[in-house]
């Protein structure tokens, strides 16, 4: 990057020309002279590129140079920061990031699987270069929490992360419980609605917000990005019973991520989760985000905004541009990317309550021999409720104390013995929000 | 301020070791290790003062520089940032604060009076003097408000912000609901638990939560901080009858804070409000602060945290120091102070909906009159429920369509003359969050 002085203009190359780059445009243009008078310097925009040249699009983008190629266009004279909005984690994403990093610019980039996958490596030659990446939009959608952990929350030890961060699997889930739909109905909703990627499993495998998660990680814990060790669970297996006997108990069924850095190492897990009806993670409907981060000395911060579609995110690329702009800069994941140690990850998650969800005989005794059961695996009853049945079995719902995954697993894989009990038992964590 | 390397340490001068203070050499101590590794360099304290050097406090503070001036120890050669935890809008922490500007070093205060009386003029200093205040502990404790606004949002056009942001006043909202007790009792409570301040009407009157409003207002919408057109309205009115009424019509009462730039003006008002129940502000209990911030690009962000007490604040103010010992450096606001205009203060609110409980005498056609008298005053009404009676009255509620308060008070002044409506009726606004 040639030398620039405090005042000239910020020049942007955009790659990408979706929603979220489209929606970049728009406020570049819209907001000109506001943008220039909170970073005291002029952000423009002088080269794009897309797939297709020719599609209509709903921007002016006469005024800005073409070109065909990412790589291309990363490495013009003419730009300063590389804004990557293209998407997917090999190929020209990250081809033309690398270029750009090698051509001396700054990259800011909306691609959550290129940093999962590949950011390690790519912090790692953007600080040897002297440059920097940016990815608030990659995580959260327009919630600033990227900026929010890494900086504002600068002084903390952080104790925890957690988040709402798939917004079509917690619509999914709302939907469910609202209209009384199964899970396959409202999946196909979600796909005639547009809500989910080429890939679903993406969505409602919890791959798309596993990778948010193991970004939120590595600033949390100062350590490398480790999204190949984050337990993955999507939401697929969830009933529209358990969301109703959920509720029951009183709480609401999320497709949570959660990480926190225990004595035994780094855990990470996104799985569907039981949190109380009454908490803010319990009280999201629909496709909103939430970051929980928790802090020794702040302790708990709530963050709580749209985390996808045109404006959100164009609003956090923005955000990213701004500081750019403003001359802030920052290791990527907030120290130094050489001094980052991959994480040691936790084998097991540390205890949980858990509830249970199970089809009971009408046989005498046969709760006993179901408490039984769960007192020689190790798990205690702490609430119990059993529904009233038509038929030969009824519905019965147990909250657990604090256990394992592995002492409820072993319970439930002792339950067919005691031949009171019909069909898989149901088994959800409930996080401690 | 001498000039330093990249890689030497942060040398803070801390002026007043309350809880505050305290929490912010806890967490310099307890944290060496992390802090430097997320700055690039060392956090440390060189210098300390407070008002009583023998008080028994919480900390070793051995190893540090005592003054027994706040000037004095603002001038030390030896600190690069002073950090002001004294409080007070005028006396030492102003005259404290100028000097250490003037001697070259950065200020980070916790001071939400300071900044919203001498803001803009401090402002001034610090930029001509190639200097910067930083503030993020002075609004909603621990809630980085100030750096998503000023930062993260930086790419939108800031529509409104909102917020709950005296912990005090809702913890006294929150538990007259859930106890059924009347203002005046849980005020005492409040007041033996030391929640209150020293002068209750900070808190119960609005003032101190509309120094903060003023602050972030001037950030919002690129303007001189205007606390003096605050409208102010505290919580003291409120009484376990509107608490309950409002309840039952789907409403919480809230001293909240509202700050937009209308077309007649820059509207700031700390008032009670009725929010819907179910919305975040409206599921907020206890002392939590909330902020709302609206963008035209990332549409509504919520932000909930600790808005007091010795960690979430302290944590804020090293949010900051940890800003300015990786080198970043904003103008106080946002946009350069000199260049800030004094807003234009809107007349009168927008309009809204409007809650009215009135007393109304049990006599044929007595509602007809009262609908009559607000049609009138062309207040129309949207819904309405009346109480069964045990007396010879009995209280009515109303929800307005959008209307003016000067269109209220108006109906209210012409009520009397129906001889159909006893005592004096309520009207609170209706915030659409």
């Amino acid at each position: 990057m040639s030398a620039v002085s405090d005042t000239a203009p910020l020049r942007l190359g955009i790659a990408g020309l979706g929603t979220v780059g489209i929606g970049v445009v728009k406020i570049v243009q819209r907001h000109a002279d506001l943008l220039a008078a909170r970073a005291g310097r002029p952000v423009e925009i002088t080269a794009i590129t897309a797939r297709d040249r020719t599609k209509n699009r709903d921007a002016d983008l006469s005024s800005y140079a073409w070109e065909d190629d990412a790589v291309t266009l990363a490495k013009r004279d003419d730009i300063d920061v590389f804004v990557e909005l293209m998407g997917g984690h090999e190929g020209p994403a990250k081809d033309a990031t690398e270029a750009a990093l090698k051509a001396g610019k700054d990259v800011v980039t909306a691609n959550k699987a290129l940093l999962a996958h590949h950011g390690q490596a790519l912090a790692e030659l953007a600080e040897s270069l002297g440059r920097t990446i940016r990815y608030e939009a990659a995580v959260a959608g327009g919630i600033p929490v990227i900026k929010t952990l890494t900086e504002g929350l600068a002084g903390n030890g952080i104790r925890r992360v957690m988040g709402v961060m798939n917004g079509t699997c917690n619509y999914i889930l709302t939907r469910m419980e609202d209209a009384g739909l199964p899970y396959d109905t409202v999946f196909e909703e979600a796909r005639a609605l547009g809500y989910l990627e080429a890939d679903p499993n993406l969505d409602v495998g919890g791959i798309d917000a596993g990778h948010k998660l193991a970004i939120l990680a590595a600033i949390a814990f100062g350590t490398q990005v480790a999204f190949d060790d984050v337990t993955l669970e999507g939401i697929g297996r969830i009933s529209i019973d358990d969301i109703r006997r959920a509720g029951d108990m009183g709480y609401k069924i999320k497709l949570l991520g959660v990480a926190q850095m225990t004595g035994r190492g780094l855990e990470q897990r996104m799985t569907p989760c039981l949190v109380p009806a009454t908490s803010p993670l319990g009280q999201l409907t629909g496709g909103t985000n939430m970051t929980v981060l928790e802090g020794d000395s702040v302790g708990q911060i709530v963050l709580r905004g749209a985390g996808a579609g045109e404006g959100p995110t164009a609003s956090a690329v923005m955000g990213d541009v701004m500081d750019l702009a403003r001359g802030l800069r920052l290791p990527v994941f907030g120290q130094p990317a050489d001094k980052l140690e991959a994480p040691t990850p936790a084998v097991t998650a540390i205890p949980a309550p858990y509830y249970l969800r199970l089809q009971l005989s009408d046989k005498p005794g046969a709760l006993a021999k179901v408490a039984t059961v769960l007192g020689e695996a190790g798990v205690s009853i702490s609430r119990m409720r059993q529904y009233g049945h038509a038929d030969t079995s009824a519905p019965v719902l147990i909250v657990t104390h604090k256990t394992t995954r592995d002492a409820v697993d072993a319970a439930i894989d002792a339950l067919p013995a005691t031949r009171v009990v019909e069909g898989e038992p149901i088994a959800i964590r409930i996080e401690e929000v």
